[in-house]
């Protein structure tokens, strides 16, 4: 298991692991062979999803290199499987019938993006457009939670929404569960989450969603996922390291928009990094790991707050202190200089010189980013060579539920030939 | 730059990053295509190099798939350019014509392998069965020294060694010159190599080496390479983790048989990670970089021996102290805890499971693993889960050396058609 394959494309809402590849993986034997007409109409539908603008059949076959007449029928079987919708036809300047132009059909086939954070749990719907169609977010304080109670919660609120968009006449295609730990995706095993305080779990079941196709994956992944679709402006970086800080601090790596998942997918684990061997022990049992810097909870203990304040409490007793904040430059909290020395650890190992800081991070990084910026500049080897970028992620707020439901969306247009 | 490819290959001496791939990535436009006929040479001699039981041209016909007469052909060129030799003709067991077994041919093409590291200068040929041919290594201490001198010296050693096995009718295809630092393959300078003291730097004319194709390497990722050949008996692992431990520490990170590089190829700089905020000051500028723990003259002060000492020295002064050794179990080396520190940050953000120990580490791992292993197990997130493997390096003494030749070969079999 190296790469997720299917994150190759350049544009559009693809960008997720795909169904199919776990498929590829996990099944029993080899994967099932695409037929031709398969693989057709797989070409047609990415050349609607991919290209900005909206393609007329014509478009289509010019962009696929298929025929007109074959263009022609797979693209009436994907509208009518609601993975395409047309818009009413416009006459070009040339001579000749009105083109119809086609893109992804809104609120049509869905997915379903699930978390359980250590301060949250979240259901969120992403319709093929990329627009968000419904979500819930609930705080909560999971620390040394009971599992079962808490994926049944989390499955209620599922079928909470599910149900309403199943009401508007929508589908779930499917669901992908984000958990801040060790996940296998060969067995669905969360193997631990130690803020969760969860370990050796089969956590799907308990969520009670009877026969949704639901997957689990770690929770910095599928949050890299829902970055590489880029911002409304902004187009991710090809290569980029994600950090995904909130309680626990979790991380991913993307080179050329493929995620690198080393072995087993059990890389990124940036919270265990060495900060300090003398500093304090961390719930994964070791010492001086990022997460007791750089936490969400080390922040706020650091700030003066209570650990499970809320982070507009962080950044509103951050703003008030007159010496920092977006204007200052200067850091107010010294997560930034631990921070900086586990991202310089990582670049020094991998040399990937974009880090896009999400979770809690995003909204933090003018109080953080003077110290990681100065920090990367003194030990990164590479520094005087490479324009190190920290920016902060696009993706908003859990990031891992969009990621979830893209991851989804992206299987169905992987395998389009399932939904006609 | 993602992967070199022409590393997926799982049998034989064809383990390294090839010239034809360089000029892909570096050339002025885009790569050559090779014809029908070259690729078949290629194919031809591919199965003569990686199929471990020799084959007849009727053999190699059934491995290829390519038609008798055609294989017989260019088996003929391989044969007439010296790639493949012929062995006696045996008889088999039904009747016909006796087989002719093809094997890679011994002393004919070769590989000029050089490295300046900080305490030597080298020279190594291998030829076409994986042999070495000729070598010299000169110690040296090479701290803060003078390229044009230093590179002066290893040229004149190259031409040496060249020489000699020209006139034992041996070719030299090209060399590799490893070195210590980070290296930029696009333009052929040597960035920074800090314990030489050495930046900003175009190596290759100060060699003096007139028209030989020479290109520069990481030496750390050379000896990856040679490590991937696997040993006399043992082979290597699909995925690891390479630590060349000398006066710098330098890593490769193969995945799947595949050198993973990064943007750059600027990854795997272990010795820079933070084992101490509060250690020693490096060659780099920063603070408590593993290097100040567990390079070689760091181990070698912390035995109280000069720091410049042969590394028989160390050896024989754990050997001497009672407590420690191969028998013992406790490591007497401080550099195993430091060294398992920055290993476990690297599995934590690789997962990557067996680590390789080179360089130095080789020859002191008995002293070294008990302190390795336990940091591992106490910091390493996935290790319940996972069988961590910490091995010694199977590639031998000046490993860049060896992979530096094997890349050359590698670059006349992926192109055998520019020597037929």
């Amino acid at each position: 298991m190296n790469y997720y394959p299917g994150l190759g494309y350049s544009q559009g809402v693809t960008t997720a692991g795909t169904a199919r590849e776990t498929t590829t993986r996990t099944g029993p034997g080899a994967a099932r062979q695409h037929t031709l007409r398969e693989r057709n109409l797989e070409l047609v539908a990415r050349a609607v999803y991919e290209v900005p603008e909206p393609l007329s059949r014509a478009g289509v076959a010019s962009a696929t290199g298929l025929a007109r007449a074959t263009v022609s029928t797979l693209v009436d079987q994907l509208v009518a499987a609601g993975l395409v919708r047309e818009l009413p036809a416009v006459t070009g300047g040339r001579a000749g019938r009105p083109a119809v132009p086609l893109v992804p059909a809104p609120r049509s086939v869905v997915g379903l993006g699930l978390e359980v954070n250590v301060d949250y749990l979240g259901a969120r719907v992403l319709d093929l457009t990329g627009e968000v169609v419904s979500e819930q977010v609930v705080p909560g304080a999971l620390h040394d939670s009971d599992p079962t109670v808490v994926l049944r919660r989390l499955g209620a609120l599922a079928r909470d929404v599910s149900d309403g968009v199943a009401a508007a006449g929508m589908t779930v295609a499917g669901a992908r569960l984000a958990l801040p730990g060790l996940v296998d995706p060969r067995t669905g095993l969360l193997e631990v989450a130690p803020n969760l305080g969860w370990s050796s779990l089969d956590p799907v079941p308990l969520l009670g969603l009877g026969d949704l196709d639901v997957r689990i994956a770690n929770e910095a992944k599928l949050a890299a996922l829902a970055e590489l679709a880029g911002g409304s402006d902004v187009a991710a970086p090809d290569s980029f390291i994600f950090v995904s800080g909130d309680v626990g601090i979790g991380a991913a790596i993307v080179v050329d928009r493929e995620l690198f998942l080393g072995e087993r997918g059990w890389n990124g684990e940036i919270g265990h990094v060495v900060v300090d061997p003398a500093g304090p022990r961390c719930s994964c049992g070791a010492f001086g790991c990022l997460e007791q810097y750089a936490g969400k909870e080390a922040m706020m203990r650091a700030a003066g707050l209570p650990p499970d304040s809320a982070l507009s409490a962080l950044v509103a007793c951050l703003t008030e202190s007159g010496t920092a904040g977006p204007a200052g430059g200067r850091a107010a909290l010294p997560a930034g200089r631990a921070l900086g020395s586990a991202l310089a650890d990582f670049v020094n190992l991998l040399d990937v010189s974009t880090i896009v800081l999400g979770g809690a991070y995003t909204e933090l990084l003018p109080w953080l980013r003077a110290d990681v910026v100065e920090v990367l500049a003194d030990r990164v080897l590479s520094a005087p060579f490479v324009d190190l970028d920290v920016r902060a992620a696009q993706a908003g707020p859990q990031a891992a539920l969009t990621g979830g439901a893209r991851a989804v969306l992206q299987a169905v247009l992987a395998d389009p030939a399932a939904w006609v």
